[in-house]
């Protein structure tokens, strides 16, 4: 564990420091400021001359942790103990639609807080949560509905516009062309990818209308004010989830924290807290009070701790407390499985894998255990209440996914899929945030059915899945059998990619597979960004496609979404500080490198192109004489 | 390296050892025996009684190396300095097509063999190489055009069965099953996928027509009488290929004999020596000469190097007796990149990468240099003469591929492509065995153009594709970026996809990239069987989905891709050898492990079924009463 600790602070400062820096986007008011990392690039190196090549904006999920300039190591930058800072405290207070509270609500906090926990004394500010007045709806879709442009939906708009037109017009190789591409495969506001329409520019307003209509949320709880808003849309870049948490085989609370610190360094734009060890409510007040990105949970772990793991146990009461309980923590999310309904548990009973969603086997045991239907979809007009006064965005759990490849698509998981439909429409009601969450275990040629299915049963409300998994024969290597899945499943129109890391169906995942599961994911989402067309995504893949060609492996590196991995390996066989200007590496060497070949024959061809057309159409072979003798020029360079 | 060995020999033998065991079904003569690994599985432990669970037949690339019955250590079963049996050598002499020679033809192979080089000490047998009889054409091809019916097709035949019909009886759950789920999706015989027919029986008959069609190729030289015959076409399953070979960092003959058996050992179906160093014929000899798979080169790398790397010395004559030098030796496929024309290199010049494959931007050099068209488009009928006298394939290289998202799918590409099939025609005039490489890197969006295209154009031969990569953000993962392409172009119709390894543009591979770039292609390969109805590969993925389940520990380690990963990430937390039988892993741990609730909640609800929708029907709350009580006791026994 300790070497861990040190080997992340490590690449986390190797990252950092890749020639690339912190940078702010401020908007409309000061205290919108939207982080961003920007890569410097190094000039090319042209014959004659050297050609700048422009800063590259990358979004940035690590918050304070990132910012180097609050200090170079992250304990200097943030004290955990005390939480990272309330930046969305004024925005909410401004609003005047909450109260705060002299207590928490939920009987379980009430008990927790007269305990002598370390959260209790540490985070003394935040004990006090808040609630929407009387007759208030917090929700950002409340404000959409109603025309007004929150401070949230306009930091969104910054942070998914990546000053993209400014680097459009820095980015003499790519504007026009972008735009000629995005018009030639029929994108960018003529066409649209399975009716995805990604905007050049994102405006507050297009954010404001995306949240209005359903088909995006900003999940920020009220009592999460230390989260950087984003947005989980298919109009917008797509994102990916991290779930981290404990398990039976249990570890420290510090050691949570360090793994969210971890998931936002390589990317996690939120993570979910999947504990269900001891001290969950302390642990996740932790993690809450110290993450910068949205934070999803799924109650009924907590709910069924507190039956000693006896799910017959569960009772509404007790699951509403808990409810309660996590959206005064902060919770931004909430998994619930209220598509579990009894008529459809039969329907698994032929499957070959059965229920695999833990919430979704605990529902159906307690569904058969009281042969009644569940009390989370006989409840749900109240949990929206509950999810209202808090801005808590349903995510809502596909408790009857496919375990395996030949479960697919079946009639238990569709028809679970419709009840999520008419669910969305009920918590739209109540101008509550809904996400549906999505497989699992799918082939490749039924990946579609899934999405399809999903925009039309719940009218186009975010789509986030878990991979899905493409086959099932390779344990140890899920998180790639899923990319597949996930990638495409993105490119049709998925928000957000839940993260599978190789450890899946093995054991619990330790740093390296949290960090393989997200950049493993990242590459998925990135691939289904530019497969649907997005503007930004074309313009970092020609950044890194340029700096290749023009062997600057330093802006290779930064610009990689794993720098210290590309350097390191780049660096086993050519470690010598000289190499990262080579034209070549250890892979082709020096005589074999097309990359070197092909800049030496456009340089000539460049030198001759007028007469080489010219020869080319007229066939003058004795131009060849003037060729040979430059080429070997050339060559002789070159060996 | 003495720990890369120790390492190789022990995962090896891991492997091998993990329940399952090298077996042979021989064909309608004695010596036609088609080699397997025979994964045996445990019974399923149901409340009453033990459900018996039929072994599964494994396809198996590792020859006498994965022989067990030859000797525990690799080094017993084989003796490298010898190579191994020469299984094809009667079926070659009994055609009576070909000579014995008393000295190879090739100028270069004479003065290698006047030398005091190792090879020609070892392999004393071999050096004598076989040619066609005069007016002989010794073609796969050949034979399947005049109707017959080779050895190396009813191997094939037998090989890519895998027992499938033995396996569908024996296994209870999947033969109905899966036959009328492939009837479900519009598979197996009434349907197809994207034109692909894959049979439920694959006769020595339908091979033949097959290969006769040009839609198969069987790669085998008559001079690598020790290749155990395999086919690459879409109607079959999709086959992987891994690139071994030093570059200017050397690495031993040794050495690369190692990398072969390690590829094999992980299931790649043919490698490519693509040698750049010193001693490539004495390098290539040792590995053709130890190889079951075969064998492919990239010829104008050795040729380049005779010239001293200046491309603009090469000539058809020198290029020519490399052909006729490796042919002897028994290559068996020959990447040429015959279709870089030079009207199509100024294409080329608004690329953002240029030409990124080796061989295309040295006839690139060579083309502009000479300033005339390349020597390999203008000789292509000698070409075609060489390869009939030994049964070389073509493997017609894509030496305008994409080297970036941005330039794919342009004009220069597709140019060459159609070339490419102008090509294979000529190819096929001469009874010569024809497969196209393809990109590269290419957007999910741009990969089906490509595989659409590459059947219009080449009528249908096999497609041989390097990834694609969706993105090149993510430098140090390209096997991941490129499996999501290398998955989807598989399930379009690519017959054989080029493994791509974690080091790719970085440097070169060591052992472990080589096995991660292998397995992450055979989970490509068969996500795409799978995509495309195969019933094998379903019947696969469903004996793995039965034994996680089942909680078979063991048989799910033995029956996947890397049971030596799967074993030991499920070790890392929880090594014991009782918690190979346990009902959870530490993932979630006892209390929160699905499928473990599944179970309960199915022999629950088995037990129950009839009461369980009666009750559902008319709506007996009483019913719970009982339901409640048993539950109770079920859920006492899991805690």
């Amino acid at each position: 564990m300790k070497n861990e600790t040190v080997e992340i602070k490590k690449q986390f400062l190797e990252k950092v420091q890749s020639s690339s820096q912190r940078i702010y986007s401020v908007g409309s008011r000061s205290d919108i400021r939207v982080p961003f990392r920007e890569v410097t690039q190094s000039d090319t190196v042209n014959e004659n001359e050297l050609e700048k090549n422009p800063p590259v904006t990358i979004y940035d999920t690590s918050g304070p942790f990132g910012d180097e300039s609050l200090g170079l190591s992250i304990s200097e930058r943030v004290d955990i103990r005390k939480g990272i800072s309330p930046v969305r405290e004024k925005w909410i207070d401004e609003r005047g639609d909450t109260v705060k509270l002299n207590s928490p609500t939920s009987v379980y906090s009430k008990e927790q807080n007269s305990t002598d926990s370390v959260s209790k004394f540490m985070f003394t500010e935040r004990q006090f949560p808040r609630v929407a007045r009387e007759k208030s709806n917090v929700t950002q879709l409340h404000y959409a509905r109603n025309g007004v442009i929150t401070p949230e939906m306009e930091f969104v708009a910054i942070r998914e516009n990546l000053k993209r037109q400014e680097l459009f017009q820095n980015a003499g190789f790519s504007e026009k062309k972008i735009l000629n591409y995005l018009k030639k495969i029929g994108r960018y506001h003529e066409g649209e990818s399975f009716g995805a329409k990604i905007p050049l520019e994102v405006t507050p307003e297009f954010v404001r209308n995306e949240i209005a209509t359903g088909r995006a949320i900003i999940p920020n709880n009220i009592n999460h004010p230390e989260s950087e808003p984003m947005v989980i849309g298919r109009n917008f870049l797509v994102k990916v989830n991290a779930n981290i948490g404990n398990s039976a085989v249990t570890s420290s609370i510090k050691e949570e924290v360090d793994k969210m610190i971890w998931a936002i360094t390589w990317g996690a734009d939120t993570i979910m807290d999947l504990s269900t060890g001891k001290r969950i409510h302390e642990t996740r007040e932790w993690i809450i009070r110290n993450s910068p990105v949205p934070v999803g949970t799924v109650p009924i772990y907590q709910a069924l701790e507190k039956v000693n793991g006896k799910a017959e146990k569960l009772t509404w009461d007790l699951y509403k407390d808990t409810l309660i309980e996590q959206a005064e923590q902060g919770v931004d999310y909430f998994t619930i499985h209220a598509g579990v309904r009894l008529a459809y548990i039969p329907m698994t009973a032929d499957r070959m894998t059965g229920i695999v969603s833990r919430g979704g086997s605990i529902m159906a045991m307690w569904c058969l255990a009281h042969h009644r239907e569940s009390f989370l979809y006989e409840h749900f007009e109240e949990i929206c209440e509950i999810m209202k006064a808090y801005d808590v965005s349903f995510s809502l759990g596909d408790g009857l996914r496919p375990g395996s490849i030949w479960d697919a698509n079946d009639e238990a998981q569709f028809s679970e899929l419709k009840t999520l439909g008419e669910l969305t429409e009920i918590a739209w009601k109540h101008d509550v945030q809904v996400m549906i969450e999505g497989p699992g275990h799918v082939p490749m040629h039924m990946i579609k059915e899934n999405m399809e299915k999903q925009l039309q049963y719940c009218k186009e409300a975010p789509f986030y899945t878990l991979g899905p998994l493409t086959t099932d024969i390779a344990p140890g290597y899920d998180h790639i059998t899923s990319a597949i899945g996930a990638a495409q499943i993105g490119w049709y129109g998925t928000a957000m990619l839940c993260y599978v890391t190789p450890k899946e169906h093995l054991g619990l995942p330790n740093k390296d597979d949290v960090k393989t599961g997200i950049i493993t994911y990242k590459i998925a989402a990135h691939a289904a960004d530019l497969a649907k067309g997005h503007p930004y995504a074309q313009l970092r893949d020609n950044a890194l496609s340029k700096a290749r060609f023009d062997f600057r492996w330093h802006d290779q590196f930064s610009l990689s979404l794993d720098p210290t991995t590309a350097k390191s390996f780049h660096d086993e066989t050519l470690p010598k500080e000289n190499m990262k200007k080579a034209h070549f590496c250890s892979m082709c060497g020096p005589n074999f490198c097309s990359m070197k070949i092909t800049q030496e024959v456009r340089e000539f061809a460049k030198s001759k192109e007028v007469d080489l057309k010219q020869a080319i159409k007229i066939g003058m072979e004795e131009k060849a004489v003037e060729f040979k003798s430059l080429g070997s020029k050339i060559y002789s360079g070159s060996k």
